[in-house]
């Protein structure tokens, strides 16, 4: 777990310091020294007296008391090395970097769990191994190019993967964005990506802090600790942005009902980010656009000005805002006409304003004034201004520069001509700015970054259930899909309604009780799973000799051992469902049903528990949704108790955490009422 | 048009010639100086007597016979320039790069007319006004920076847009994309993007014609043209991508009726790029990453190997490969297993093919030496490979040069290490190769490329159908909607089964015809335009009493002219339309009715006339097509019939190109039959 000794240690010992910085152990040092660490360094190399300058210890044993060890030696003798280092040397902080481990099959496994143990035994921190290693404030821990140079207001950087990291440092660098703390967990084997958050998020310091946090992730091995340490940095200012890759890759859980083929574990991690308000990203490139619009000032309205000087950008910006939700109002009105006589004739005003080829710096900046000052209809500005190489930029680079800073309003600088104004760009930047050099690919992200939306508010109430009721059912349930009575229980104690049924393996007991029911009726074989694939459903039942029939012919079918009764009732069909990945809270899924799952997939998907606002959210994310209010003259549904039911799914898989998967499908639902058909519950223990 | 004397020019003259290098003409005659024309240069400025160093006429009276004029003089001494230089210099081509014209108003509007009219009646050419040149292999005509080196491989670029052009450029070169002919077609007064493509076509030469083209439009004034070219260039082997921007600006037409309002000039244009095979771009960067594509080799299958030393990345590019509808097939079997003994341990064969951080040139050599010969379930390798900072990587990428040269299957090199490799990157790109700098950029160019179909065919057989007939209804319907009758006359003709029904002001009458029908029947109100809003439809109706009660009941609704009667069918509701841009020919669209157009907006569109194979692609691409096919329990339609039904529809517009919009919604479908239910036609002339 993360501590002072990794992040600000009084001395580092490199384990494996090398005179060739070719070799990790030789370019860590080399990066330490360049770095500047203002601590005590020693190394440790028994074929060298002095290395890169330094002093060389022949072995671990000789080297002084020491916070933090590098160890970039063989992985076999590291489990040794981190014993002498935690029980002789009290340090407490290790980065592994050296490959071979948990990644490499079983030996490395348990040495990595050796480990694990040892630096636990002293309360220590253990980055690594298998990683590029950290940079703090205080040191350049890491073994490769580049090196950025620490910025506090930089981004933080936190990757399951060291070459990633890197590739992201690269491309980050070339763009202008810089970096503060970075941290390569490697095998995580102690510290994952969710540990270094809880830390920063325990000691959140808004005075000293940056506040941007990147996260490269493969996998999320406690995500619950990062739902909630995230939500609480951004609640605190920080933002958050993150790619969680292998997002098509299947899942190995067997999927043997509806929810389980239709949802997929990508679907568990955007609910997840969702809620923590953290902006999904599927690339670097998306990931670094993110984290320059993080770079400026907050968008805080849909409304985008857009300006240029070359209409071609201003268009395609135009569509790709509109595409994600954002919009470029039409600017109009006496102040509108005032700004038009500062410009050339044939500019234009109306939005995008664009004030030509020939535009100059001074008409940038009058521009810029007004869309600060006087529209009031513009929350944001995109300034596009290339050079078609006839003449030095550098004058509306300036004026760019010192609008960024005075303005309220974010400004966004889209400067496409990185040959032709390559200096003045360079020079821009080095003044701490970012460029977008694709007009769209900061239209994506501006639309990413917006249509996020902010962490969910931990207080989430759920409806009252009667969870004794529930625990009841569970506790003495078998592992495995739940019979009806216990269905029926579960849904009775969580509040949800469902409708009038018979269950009956007896024609006889089944055609005296249809006299509690109205005609008409449909009837379903209980018993085999996919009950409309085996003919298994009859609709439109309304005498009694029809329930004789076809109880006869549901019998027959495979696996049969009972008949169900319900009334037929007319409305739109609604879905819920619950599913569960290993370590996530249940996925609620919520969706119309029918033909809307079972051929568009069209479900949204919220992490439980869920708040009110969220299941709302949810709802009216549908495809369908307008289907859900009403459209085209036939009845919505009533929303309010959609809603309702969505949460009380939720308490109820808080109530009972064994539910490994739920469909209610269909529910009917009418602008009065909706009622749960049919449901299916399994449980593991 | 385009001639040779643009393409060629023995001589050129440039208007407005200056020593001032930030002018442009000052910096149209540096660049054609530096270019190296080879033929005579004349300058006209009346204030010079040598302009960088050639001789300077005072007036265009003086100079020698030119072929080419470049006139970068204010507007209003273009026309009568232009007039001396047709009249009495033979000139044939002329490149007018000043503004002022079409787009400032209507005194620029006029200059315009009347310079295309004395171009025109010498059958010469122009380029622009507003443009920034033309580049050819013959000489460097634009005013702007970077000047492309001519690439006979690389990439003709044809822009509406001069700094977009610019800006392209640019971004391209430093990707390491080469330009060879490059036009900015500036108001195009005379020759336009379509033109070009024209020229491009009939005088097509496969020895030494570039192959890549790329577009970037912003208004398509000759579809047809459009279409007609570039299909017919891709046959010969080009291969073209395209940005349209304005995608979406709502066009200016008037949507009365459900097609209106479901479709969108985007909607044709993707349509038109999909039946010439052209691959939709919407951004710069996109457009570069396709045209980075084009200069690989072809991708012939959807599987793909990806060669990697770096975990992260291949996650990445696999998740964004899948999402596109490519593949990562698994790599197993003896082949494999023999592959990893070159590796080293940990290293993994599966693919993503993962030798390691330590892996070296040679290993990557052999890898792809197997993707190449051994692995047939390999189309092509992605090779991912940057550099950590500690050693060289030209080895590595000296190898892949050479690979990228002798393999048949396309290799796509990931080079992610923009700084710490940024020299043998540059020393790569110099070789002629191009850098994909992002993995999942990549990826998504890869999956745009391989999901663009081939050009259709053109020799498209449509049904037969009755045009004597059709044109009958036509030329005697007044402009707007068709009555009941015309309507049905147009689908007897085009042979599109229709639903039987009566059509009643007199309720005695329609009580009486009811006998011919059988129950249950519909009623329709016949006036309003959106029936089921104004509850003028009317299901399930059982007896001749209902009828009439119901008759009264629809006779109240506003507008209401009279009431149909039509047997009520079952089946599934489906939709086909038609709607008209100007300029293109018709746009077919299809899809499943109710409420997958009213609330899903679940429509495929086509370009008119739809081949079979279009027509099937157009119904298979519908999100709800597992409906058509029949999806558990429920019955599908009859697909052929339904392919049937849009080409016929294809072929009545063809006939009739005065309508303007159609629709017939709903046909209902079973697995025997679909026929029509209802129909809107309108008409313009």
């Amino acid at each position: 777990m993360v501590n002072n000794q990794l992040l600000n240690p009084k001395s580092i010992a490199i384990i494996g310091a090398s005179n060739d910085t070719r070799k990790p152990g030789g370019n860590m040092l080399k990066n330490i020294l360049a770095g500047g660490f203002a601590g005590n360094l020693y190394a440790v190399n028994p074929k060298e007296e002095r290395v890169q300058g330094i002093k060389s210890f022949s072995e671990v044993m000789e080297i002084p008391q020491t916070d933090l060890a590098i160890l970039a030696i063989p992985a076999k003798y590291c489990p040794e090395t981190v014993k002498i280092l935690a029980e002789e040397k009290n340090t407490k902080a290790f980065i592994i970097i050296s490959a071979g481990f948990g990644e490499a099959g079983e030996q490395g496994k348990q040495w990595e769990q050796q480990i694990v143990s040892t630096v636990n035994s002293v309360d220590g921190c253990l980055i690594g191994p298998n990683c590029i290693g950290v940079i703090t404030e205080n040191y350049k821990g890491v073994f490769t190019a580049p090196v950025p140079q620490f910025n506090p207001k930089g981004c933080d950087l936190i990757s399951g993967s060291g070459a990633t990291a890197v590739f992201i440092m690269e491309a980050g660098m070339a763009l202008g964005v810089s970096f503060a703390n970075v941290f390569s967990v490697g095998n995580a084997a102690q510290t994952g990506v969710e540990d270094i958050l809880e830390y920063m998020d325990e000691n959140f310091d808004a005075e000293k802090d940056p506040f941007i946090k990147l996260l490269y992730l493969e996998t999320i091995s406690n995500p619950q600790k990062l739902l909630k340490h995230s939500s609480s940095l951004i609640k605190k200012g920080a933002k958050i942005a993150a790619i969680k890759a292998g997002s098509t890759a299947e899942g190995s859980r067997a999927a043997t009902s509806h929810t389980g083929a239709i949802a997929s574990s990508d679907m568990t991690v955007r609910a997840l980010f969702h809620k923590a308000g953290i902006v999904y990203c599927s690339s670097r490139e998306e990931l670094l656009s993110v984290a320059s619009i993080f770079n400026y000032k907050k968008l805080e309205g849909k409304n985008i000005a857009i300006i240029t000087h070359a209409g071609g950008s201003a268009v395609m910006l135009a569509d790709e805002l509109s595409k994600g939700g954002l919009k470029v109002p039409e600017i109009s009105g006496p102040d509108a006409e005032k700004l038009k006589t500062f410009l050339y004739p044939g500019s234009s005003v109306a939005n995008p304003i664009d004030f030509l080829a020939t535009g100059t710096a001074e008409q940038l900046g009058i521009i810029i004034d007004y869309c600060e000052h006087k529209f009031d209809n513009i929350d944001a500005m995109a300034v596009v201004f290339g050079s078609p190489g006839l003449f030095d930029v550098e004058n509306v680079y300036n004026v760019l520069s010192v609008k960024l800073e005075i303005c309220n309003k974010p400004i966004f600088p889209v400067l496409p001509s990185v040959i032709n104004a390559q200096r003045e760009i360079q020079s821009f930047l080095k003044k701490g700015h970012i460029n977008f050099p694709d007009e769209v690919v900061l239209g994506k992200a501006l639309s990413q970054v917006f249509n996020t939306p902010e962490p969910v508010s931990e207080a989430i109430s759920l409806p009252k259930i009667d969870i004794e009721k529930i625990r009841g059912v569970i506790n003495t349930a078998s592992e495995g899909y739940l019979d009806a009575a216990q269905t029926q229980k579960l849904l009775d104690a969580a509040g949800i309604p469902r409708v009038t049924e018979l269950v009956e393996n007896s024609k006889e007991k089944m055609l005296a009780a249809m006299d509690s029911l109205e005609f008409p009726v449909v009837m379903k074989v209980v018993g085999p799973l996919h009950k409309s694939d085996a003919k298994g459903v009859v609709l439109n039942i309304t005498s009694k000799e029809e329930v004789s029939e076809t109880f006869d012919r549901l019998m027959q079918i495979d696996s049969a051992t009972a008949v169900m009764v319900q009334p037929q009732l007319a409305g739109l069909e609604l879905f819920v469902g619950v599913m569960k990945e290993p370590g996530f809270n249940h996925t609620i899924l919520c969706g119309l049903g029918g033909i809307f799952i079972e051929v568009l997939n069209d479900v949204s998907a919220g992490l439980s528990p869920i708040s009110n606002n969220e299941a709302q959210q949810m709802v009216q994310s549908l495809r369908g949704y307008k289907l859900i209010q009403g459209a085209r003259g036939r009845e919505g549904v009533n929303e309010n108790q959609f809603v309702e039911i969505i949460q009380r799914l939720s308490a109820l898989v808080e109530a009972a955490p064994e539910i490994t998967e739920m469909d209610i499908n269909p529910l009917i639902g009418t602008r009065k009422n909706i009622v749960a058909v049919d449901a299916r519950v399994r449980v593991g223990h």
